[in-house]
């Protein structure tokens, strides 16, 4: 596991999410991480985030598969870039798409293991695929497509809500 | 649309959802209701739910796509067998999966409108489509497949993690 979260890198004006962004007090200030070939993250669920009593619910865990994966697609572009995450030229990275799989109730109370693998690198999309799991047991599979953004939009985007 | 909400009649063990449960007090509690074949749910979100500066994160977009969704899916069953949401036996309804497409960046600061359109009722399964749109602009399509689940399951959930 390296010291500095994939998020951590973020710049400032990416990193207000309420899902990843250092910078969101109210967030979720999730932090991703290498493991090998993987990306993993550990996030407990508060108390109050439940679907059914003693359970997770759905929404949160799509905000991790969500988050965890255009993390992993940021560090995935860096990585099949050959340099670090602080180097430049920036990448940007935002999702297109989400696909997720509730195959079991997911326990609350306890820290849960979201892991990622980069499926796909291809010119400006990455393709992420990811599980969840509690107490070792895989309770979520997920599937993220993210695009790798020109800092110019966002920017753009930025301005136009000004 | 009618003035009870689809959620108002979840009985009081599946009303704690984060997104839906009119009886967590932190989450969400959003409300839909049928619109003739559709159904709607307008949701403004907090100043704090951001992406990036000025735009709804996708986490809590996806969040609404589930608990639009699995209401719907549960308004559907009753409607399925032509009956009112109030009678037994109960349904209830857990999302097995969701697919989310983010078409543009939804602006924070307005009421959302979630719209969702029964695609399949087949024997327990029910497959909802649904769109999110920000000043009548569509920036996100969503499809969720729910599955009744036996109220005895669900309280045999309950009973593990008590």
């Amino acid at each position: 596991m390296t010291e500095i979260a994939f998020q951590d890198f973020y710049p400032d004006h990416m990193a207000h999410c309420y899902g990843c962004g250092r910078l969101n007090e109210y967030g979720h200030q999730i932090k991703s991480y290498w493991e090998g070939e993987e990306s993993v993250c550990y996030f407990k669920p508060e108390p109050y985030h439940i679907s059914i009593p003693g359970y997770v619910y759905g929404g949160l865990l799509a905000a991790l598969i969500d988050c965890h994966g255009t993390g992993t697609a940021a560090a995935a572009g860096y990585r099949a870039e050959s340099r670090a995450m602080d180097t430049e030229p920036a990448l940007r990275y935002l999702t297109a798409s989400l696909h997720v799989d509730y195959l079991k109730p997911t326990p609350l109370g306890i820290a849960l293991v979201v892991r990622g693998k980069v499926k796909e690198v291809k010119g400006r999309k990455v393709v992420i695929e990811e599980w969840i799991s509690a107490n070792e047991i895989i309770t979520v599979h997920g599937e993220l497509i993210a695009v790798q953004v020109p800092d110019q939009l966002v920017q753009e985007l930025l301005q136009v809500q000004k």
